[in-house]
């Protein structure tokens, strides 16, 4: 990984290991945040971070992202200028089974 | 049901078609709730609420228990003065499938 891979606009994210399930369900315990899980699974596919359906300003959206991101429940990269959010599925389901499905309607 | 038991020393629990999956996961984010439902998951029985492993004061856990039972999560009932706490098992596997095995270990 290069020095801008580390440090620059390639955010930090936990691995499967690292996975903490207070931080997890602390995460996942915000209507908004969960609103976002949601919206990943129903959707299939990555989704920016402008195009998602949340009642909350541009910097507490970027708040909420972060927070699921250090979770490790999304994973966050750059598309030229645009930040993309990828739910971590597998990740998540080797380290807590069923807990996606459980809480997404 | 009688007056007593409506309004007396059995407190009320929700039924599955009111369980709520933002009060359940407010009531899971608590380790000690969690380590609560940890504990029966593990035991397979019911337990009185002196008996549990917890480092809260008695009074605290008397409010750590309200909230699981407010949330469906455990059925307070009891026998002679103690009072029992089973875990609804059946009721949340049928209202969020996986969610009680996703957060015990």
């Amino acid at each position: 990984m290069s020095y801008y891979g580390r440090m620059g606009r390639t955010p930090a994210h936990p691995d499967v290991a690292q996975f903490d399930l207070q931080q997890i369900l602390e995460a996942l315990v915000d209507p908004v945040r969960r609103s976002i899980v949601s919206q990943l699974v129903a959707s299939g596919t990555d989704i920016k971070c402008g195009d998602f359906d949340i009642p909350v300003s541009k910097s507490t959206a970027t708040h909420h992202f972060n927070v699921l991101r250090e979770a490790g429940l999304i994973r966050q990269y750059y598309v030229g200028t645009a930040r993309m959010n990828a739910l971590r599925r597998d990740d998540m389901d080797a380290a807590f089974p069923g807990l996606i499905t459980a809480i997404t309607p």
